[in-house]
């Protein structure tokens, strides 16, 4: 069968143009892949991509994170990200959409086309590395804010689902963000979740994880609410990028010259940027949502984990 | 002025001994500051202290975190945590308190003996270095869980306030931890927050700061709620751990000498045990929630930021 992945252009803050590189990079690299572009024709038709290999998704709009999410979806123009979505619903070659747009268009787009379920939210996942020399799933990462303990066991099933695709884990381990581990500790959501999760079937609880044993490797999949969630995730990359920033300052000012190669050591094993796309969860086709600010490599990343998974391949491999 | 510490002995992770050793590290370092002990009486007067510089608070138990806080505030025994509250609210010369026990119990002892204005709750504030090279407050850090609006303003008043008499700040800049940077981002409290602290008076509102941006010195005073705080100072303290970890195996690995001196760099400035004592706000007494794992010189620094604001110094010169 062949394997289609669509592309929206707009929306990053790098500019088409590094979308498009990341296309490039996406055709070369994986031989028995097609792309689809959502964005401008002109842009697209002359960027000398191998022909037969992509097509375009005609679009010269997008939504900033000014802009509201809802009244976008009612354009008289068509919108990149919409349009992408809306193809990604309707063709069963597609494998997945990567977007580095606005996240709450790319919501409000995925409930509208590729809701899997018409009584569940989706959510966003990013898969982080742990201390353990292995993956958490972190999920949700931002997306669904402001909800109750039945999402975050929906959320706990879905990140299970993902860990067992994705690195073949019988049982994958769900942690429950807390701030203690004890399990008298939390907000009265979390000490909700946590006497639901406790009981639930097809679940590996293992308890509240607190701040700091985040990455710790002490489970595969880590739930909390949107907004939590979207501290541990920024947090850690600033925190990393604190430390490295400051290696590098350490490195000139004490002419130390070996500050640098630590410091390019730790930023390709925390790497944020690559590593951290979000995998949206509980859609009939994959989503990678990407940071707004994403390379190139990370939209070749992006497009390795959905060819993984429609392959049933793990990802051990290739981000290692 | 006399001036007088009480150090409650019990409840830290390391035991009463290493809780003792700070208060010997007090004693030696201000020879204007006495001690009050709060714990058992035969451990203390067998320390060999200077005479007449420390005095006993007689208790031989402690809130452990799997206690139910309120239960051993009704207690036959004397909890030393709240005999070293009880007396700091009868004593004049008592500048503060420092304990490293249970968060929980020292907060209830707190609102029973120390309480400023019975119409608020205490929050707990951290300090911490951002990249600046200067610090932020952290507000507040988990002792506040499931707090509205309301709240966060009187967070941004009283970390306002700790951080004109710490730093001698005319108007610390007060931002609010959110989703993203943008006004329209944030859960239903952040929202609602946002446009309180848009209107304040006597607050310098400088906008949403978003989670990879916590310690990067656009704010003076970041403001949230105690389940958000908890996993901004937690994470950023782990984070920090893993990747100093990493630096060392690398060291290892590698071969690289200078692993090691960058490792030692970075732990002295990113030092959350010793840095991260939580200050109570809106009590009478100034508290200090050291963590659980505090060391000896944790406590020692805990005075120190305990004398500099009684004697109205800044803490620039003995934390820099």
């Amino acid at each position: 069968m062949k394997h289609e992945i669509i592309i929206d252009l707009l929306g990053s803050d790098m500019g088409p143009q590094e979308m498009l590189e990341g296309a490039r990079l996406v055709l070369e690299e994986f031989p028995d892949v097609c792309v689809a572009l959502a964005g401008p024709r002109a842009l697209i038709e002359g960027a000398g991509l191998p022909e037969g290999r992509y097509r375009v998704l005609e679009a010269d709009k997008t939504v900033t994170n000014l802009d509201n999410p809802i009244e976008a979806f009612y354009s008289k123009e068509p919108v990149s990200v919409f349009k992408a979505l809306e193809e990604a619903g309707k063709c069963d070659d597609v494998i997945g959409v990567i977007s580095a747009g606005n996240t709450g268009a790319l919501f409000a787009g995925a409930i509208r086309f590729l809701l899997a379920d018409k009584t569940v939210r989706p959510c966003i996942a990013a898969i982080l590395p742990n201390s353990q020399g292995g993956f958490t799933c972190l999920v949700d990462t931002g997306a669904s804010i402001d909800c109750g303990p039945a999402q975050l066991v929906d959320f706990a099933h879905r990140g299970s689902d993902l860990m067992r695709k994705l690195y073949k884990l019988e049982s994958p381990r769900v942690g429950l963000l807390s701030n203690g581990a004890e399990p008298t500790k939390g907000n009265k959501l979390v000490k909700e979740t946590h006497a639901l999760l406790k009981v639930e079937e097809g679940i590996n609880f293992v308890g509240n994880i607190e701040g700091n044993k985040t990455l710790s490797g002490l489970c595969d999949v880590l739930v909390c609410e949107g907004f939590a969630g979207n501290q541990v995730l920024k947090n850690s990359e600033g925190m990393a990028v604190n430390l490295i920033t400051e290696i590098i300052k350490y490195g000139k000012t004490h002419q130390q010259p070996a500050a640098k190669e630590i410091a390019g050591y730790l930023m390709s094993r925390f790497d944020f940027a690559s590593l951290g796309a979000g995998i949206m969860l509980g859609t009939k086709k994959l989503v990678m949502k990407n940071r707004g600010s994403c390379s190139r490599v990370a939209v070749r990343n992006a497009a390795q984990i959905l060819k993984n998974i429609a392959d049933n391949k793990t990802i051990y491999e290739s981000i290692h």
